[in-house]
């Protein structure tokens, strides 16, 4: 199952808006005769790439996946029935599909004699999962909150000078975080601020990410913006009553402070994104901590002190110790210099 | 030599105005016949103990020991010449002597006959020794910055509410800081907010620190206040002009803001302190960046987001990113919930 959960893994930002999916086929005497992930959405699903190599010696066999098999039949067929036709006797399975469409396929494995386990490395493969399994329950993208900082906080200095606060390193890594995700995100005073091109780069085959700019007034992002050139899809959200000339624009209706955060990620959502980079800057992620919308945080710390200059984290809506938001700390990495910090949203505050 | 380093550590906050020493004798065999350490200044030297317990088993045997025996008869005799004594034919050593009284040990040894090999582990060895080291070098004590902080850099809420931002593990932590170091300094600041009792508690044995609170307008100690106990000596220091009644008062001369940090530091040293702990809060942690008078940086990150709240640095005088002050992570560790982090000022900087 471990081998399993490393292929999905493979998946991550081409499978949307599906699951990753990974999965190894034993023969009856426990030696690997298949194996292959969920590539990207319309394509076979892992358990029938898996089924292809493993080809007769599925038979009597064991199909270990990191998601109970489908019982559907969408852009392709049900898995459930595929391990019964190639005559698979054990099928374990790490995490249930939440999906009202495609669940039931332990059912239909039982219901044909299949013997079926579940559980095994539910948590890894939930945490590989994270993005679509979130989707399915919430209704709405996984958020990744992604920030540089200095050890105190800052994300620049008093006069705005910000590059490079993070390593060389941490910022290739940005890459891949984008190259997992379906959408990233910025708001109109990073697009004002750094112009960025929120684009992969440096990774072969990776799918490009949706750019999202959340420019409300319509002010930020203009005619010749790096962000609207083709090496990637953009769209500009901005307020239901602003004026803009620019292509690729939803409207959306505004909040408090910018645009209603709930609004923005059913927008994506109905787009078929179902995992966002949110990168910045701290006024946008303090809206979406206060919306309750973000589920992990990726903090790159540098081994820097300024004293002054912007908090990675503004105005998120808390004023006293108890209404903080808690996490947990999963992964710390050391990136060059830096530290890369990985946190998920912890359960009891969702 | 590993085994000279961590016995050398035991030493570390009661042997001040001395480094931390360890000694390991080994016998003409390489077998361990004597092991010591530095306890407390005025008492035997590491490698008095270490010969104490080998006594002849020493004759034709090595000596490892972290800093190059001393050459001087301070209230202990010195060293090199107990060891030649003693009949050791080898000396294997770390770090060299930088104090102008005691350096020469290993000429006296080579004089006598003995081989002499200076240098392995002189990283960890030196690192072990930093504050002793930066006294001797700088003229002041080595100072650490502890902090504790959100992940968003705050050191307390919007509405001034700070605990608990850390886990327990973590406060018991800075307990262990506080007991290996000679000072704890705060400013009025947090004196005002926290009425703080600066001692070490729930540590056997440990050397109380002498607490320091930077009181420049001597307004924020009053009669009462828990520093003032008898728990451990308490220095207030306060400008040359301030109005007091506190006894163990230092006058010291103002500066931009609050007191001068050169001065402080000259009259610590001067009192024999070797080693602070930095204790808070942003504005006098700030002021000690500015005077380039921070060596090591503890922090304690809590996995908390809050978004508004006083960052854990203030006004350190840097303005853009290329007067950031750089620093190295050596080490990270989970405490509980939280990561501490220690970093060392970058070399460069110095």
């Amino acid at each position: 199952m471990r081998r399993a959960v490393a292929l999905a893994a493979r998946g991550l930002g081409s499978t949307s808006p599906n699951p990753v999916v990974g999965c190894v086929i034993h023969d009856a005497s426990g030696h690997e005769v298949g194996a292959g992930w969920h590539q990207r959405a319309g394509g076979p699903h892992a358990e029938i790439h898996a089924l292809r190599q493993a080809g007769v010696l599925a038979r009597g066999g064991t199909a270990y996946v990191t998601l109970e098999p489908c019982n559907h039949t969408g852009r392709t067929g049900p898995c459930a029935q595929a391990l019964i036709d190639a005559g698979v006797t054990r099928v374990v399975y790490a995490v249930g599909d939440p999906n009202p469409q495609a669940t039931g396929g332990a059912d239909t494995l039982r219901a044909a004699g299949v013997e079926v386990v579940a559980g095994p490395l539910a948590d890894e493969a939930e945490r590989g999962n994270a993005a679509w399994l979130t989707s399915v329950r919430l209704g709405r993208p996984h958020v990744v909150w992604k920030y540089a900082a200095t050890l105190d906080g800052r994300v620049a200095a008093q006069d705005g000078t910000s590059r490079w606060i993070s390593s060389p390193e941490s910022r290739a890594d940005v890459h891949r975080l984008r190259a997992e995700s379906d959408a990233v995100v910025v708001g109109s005073g990073t697009a004002r601020a750094d112009d960025p091109h929120l684009a992969v780069r440096g990774i072969e085959g990776a799918v490009q990410p949706l750019r999202v700019v959340v420019d409300t007034e319509a002010t930020a992002v203009r005619p010749g913006a790096r962000v609207l050139d083709d090496a990637a899809p953009t769209l500009i959200a901005v307020a239901e009553d602003a004026e803009t000339a620019l292509p690729d624009v939803v409207r959306l209706p505004r909040a408090d402070r910018g645009l209603s955060v709930p609004a923005l990620l059913a927008a994506l959502h109905e787009r078929g994104v179902r995992s966002v980079l949110l990168e910045g800057g701290p006024a946008l992620a303090g809206s979406f901590v206060a919306a309750g919308a973000v589920d992990r945080i990726v903090g790159y710390l540098a081994p820097v002190l300024l004293g002054a200059g912007p908090a990675a984290l503004a105005a998120a809506g808390i004023t006293t110790l108890t209404e903080a938001l808690r996490l947990d700390v999963t992964e710390t990495v050391r990136l060059g210099p830096d530290l890369r910090i990985t946190a998920t949203v912890a359960p009891k505050e969702r």
